[in-house]
């Protein structure tokens, strides 16, 4: 008995390269089996047959589910396309298991019809806000689902700048940079820089130093209602700001970022028997053999 | 003008040795001056004069507020003394300035003249319960404000074991031990051991492995909602559990030990410009200097 | 063409329980091909058939090669029986690979052949003295392939300590313990305690604190001729000191350990195709993929 | 009695601003009254008076003893230029106490009479070697004290690579880039990025990893004898490679860094007392006071 409620379905497709054309098309004439399909992609000339290109805008307007295709990567370009639209979200992976992107191509069919028969698991992830405040200019805002990230513009030199806390100082860092991740951008770069594993439901953000030059600059979490703030100090620094390591903006001494929760979460449906320690001991190779 | 429903003062002294008698004499007299006092105190003959000695039930029934003197350690048997009291804390700090126990000496007059007019500021901490459940005997429960730690009982051997959240298997590990720390113990033991700090607002709860064989094994923060639960693994083993590093009970294989969030919080008063960030800036050696 | 020089093959046996004794009588049948064998074992009753058992001291005066049967622990044990002796050793694993024992027996035939026909690398491992000075007893001395560990002597809880290198304090420490490690042992538990990895051609030991207390206490990496001194603190305090996790001795306040580098190293013998890194590279799990 | 070895001093100055004027004036008048100066510095038009300003290669030719005035930083270039001409060095220190440069303001002329009297310890340093391989270009090579660091042009995004010791490989890596650091560089970025402290006698360097995707990619301590390529691995990818984070150059896909010990190494004076353990003590704070 399938769940009429998912009667539109807008797939957005990234494509790095022209690879895994003939899995896309089979995933879509797979998804097109449940109901009508929108497409969505980056790449100009799509290749995919029998089903109607669309811009962003109208799947926001008209899908009832969201699928991602892709990768992890593809699925946090979609979230910050689409977080405010409210509408729930799928990841499907083409290549190794993701964090987000958990259907795969091998369990494909079980899962979809597992998933439009309403047998699903849903999850709330929150999205940050990066508002980023330079002299004489217009406040421009960004969001992200996994972090948010100073690093030093130049590649191998240290920036020193101040981090707030709803206001109150935090600590005057010197260090490469500085990762503020969402729980789930805690299993993605912030765990190469020594963050902890925050568990996805947890209303918390945490702060990562990148090669701090103080050897007691630890991570800190905190919760993510805290309205964080970043001033770069030093005259004549440059650094760069990564929203999901995807787009970027470059600050100067005197600038500032803003980091809030987003007002708005996004759904992640997982199949029924998604277990997030499961994908944890996979990704990170906690099994006891050699 | 004085905060009028702090009539009776619980004082809790914890000697170490007999060092800090005058000091902690002079304690008790400048309390005296705000209210009625009852001494509660691990020393059978106390040198304290002047005021009643009494058992930690009658404080738990008839102090408005207590002061934990000594140091944090003092304040952690506090703590887990009379949460259930509901009754709300100060620690005053004989030694060095304490993360819990932050009024001192220097400032002793001026801090209680504030506390007593009503100009404080409050925070909640939640504790842990862990109860031992061994086969054979009746389950046996602790409670702690910092951590709950399982370590090899031999110094020298890694332990192995299994640990489950909400009876879900995180991992099985290979490792001197593990630290399950509340916010307030992230600052402790925690830290040493490579965990995060944590805002003592979050209502979470961080696994820190201690030398772990498997070395993608990371902390993970969890909700403070999630039962976490370990089981001893292999035949023959035997582990130490430890509650805030002052009480301990020795476990064997097949045992286990269930953590829960306890259902009361203590409520601790701060002076009034207290700022968590500046005592970690202090304590963690964070300024620029050399 | 064989190697004549081995004539008498030292088999040293570690059984840790009873299985595994048709694999280890075939071993010794195989190795019998190429050289007669004097069998030495922790075990009274030795299953083995058709070879002497003799004493540790006999095979240290009468084999030309030693070769050890179990796996990385084995062969720890035997380097410390027999360093004295110059005797080359070879090491089997019975189970997995080990980053010592690297003969396995799917490659047992193949190996023994190219050893016996001259076909192998030669490494050289050193080894540490620990001597034990305590008040009042005559000193005692220990050796180790690995690593000599301090740790608290109760689990839970840090000791005190002061670290000399040739005479010169480097530094005084809270932590759980310390780990002098060799290139050897730098794989092995300190590893798990964030030391570094050391090439085993390198003249240098480490020292590795076990969650120490001052959090820029981080591992320090000395030249292997340096006579690293340890004296324990506070009064009132107990060490566990342990040689390759494997010896143990208890020391207490104002007691003290002296490290100096043992006088003989033992040469180890390695398949022909000997690859240290390759090595590393499938005991870590370094490979790409997920 | 004054050692007259030491007759012509080479003064190098490195002004990163007008500041310290007054300061540098008198520690050339300070070691005018030892020997004869010659005075080369990074401004074009110096302020010192009475002392004649020289080109480097003057300094390196008739100079008996080199001495470095700035700090850390213009000691590392004072090395870099004069390594070749086997002058011994000394470093003159303008603000906080430096790793090489320990002789400062404050002990000046105590320092300088013992020097001058003969009164010093010696200490060797080596150097590196960074040989850049790029398609179709003549090899560049430039030299370091502290390390040669490849790291992401782009500042926010790994780059893959392979390390080879003398030929064979050691791993693939996904990481922010690799430090290759020797015992002086240690104590520099390298502790940062979590190296290890390697004691300055020690013939060794450590690849240290920058924030590397595999968690179980550790420091590796290798004999400063072995050559070090590295390969950059991805098509498309850009690295960027750091001599001391003084000297650049960018590399990319099929480029390739051999690096190798430098031939010959500088010689380092100290003042008589000369302690590397505290200085190590002092500069990373490791006292126990809170």
């Amino acid at each position: 008995m399938l769940n009429t409620s998912f009667k539109t379905i807008g797939v957005i497709i990234r494509l790095d390269n022209s690879a895994h054309q003939k899995e896309i098309q089979a995933i879509c004439d797979a998804l097109a089996e449940f109901a009508d399909l929108l497409i969505f992609s980056n790449e100009d000339e799509l290749f995919i047959k029998n089903y109607p290109i669309v811009d962003i805008k109208q799947i926001g307007q008209q899908a009832d589910l969201v699928v991602s295709v892709g990768g992890d990567g593809t699925l946090l370009r979609t979230a910050r396309l689409l977080v405010d639209s409210g509408i729930p979200m799928v990841g499907i992976n083409l290549g190794r298991l993701g964090f987000l992107a958990d259907v795969t191509l091998g369990n494909l069919k079980q899962n979809l019809t597992g998933i439009f028969s309403g047998k699903y698991s849903v999850e709330k992830r929150f999205l940050l806000d990066g508002e980023i405040h330079q002299t004489g200019k217009t406040p421009v805002s960004h969001i992200a689902l996994n972090d948010i990230i100073l690093h030093s513009h130049e590649s191998i030199s240290m920036i020193e700048f101040e981090v707030f806390s709803d206001g109150q100082l935090i600590n005057r860092q010197r260090a490469d940079g500085l990762i503020v991740t969402t729980p789930t951008g805690s299993t993605a770069y912030s765990l190469s820089g020594g963050g902890p594993i925050m568990h996805p439901t947890l209303n918390a953000l945490a702060l990562v130093p990148i090669c701090p030059h103080t050897l007691s600059n630890r991570p800190i979490v905190l919760p993510s209602e805290q309205c964080i703030e970043i001033r770069l100090g030093q005259p004549g620094m440059a650094g760069l700001v990564s929203f999901d390591g995807q787009s970027r903006a470059i600050i100067h001494s005197a600038d500032n970022i803003r980091i809030t929760r987003h007002k708005k979460e996004i759904t992640l449906l997982h199949p029924e028997k998604y277990d997030y320690f499961q994908i944890l001991r996979a990704k990170l190779k906690w099994s006891n053999q050699p």
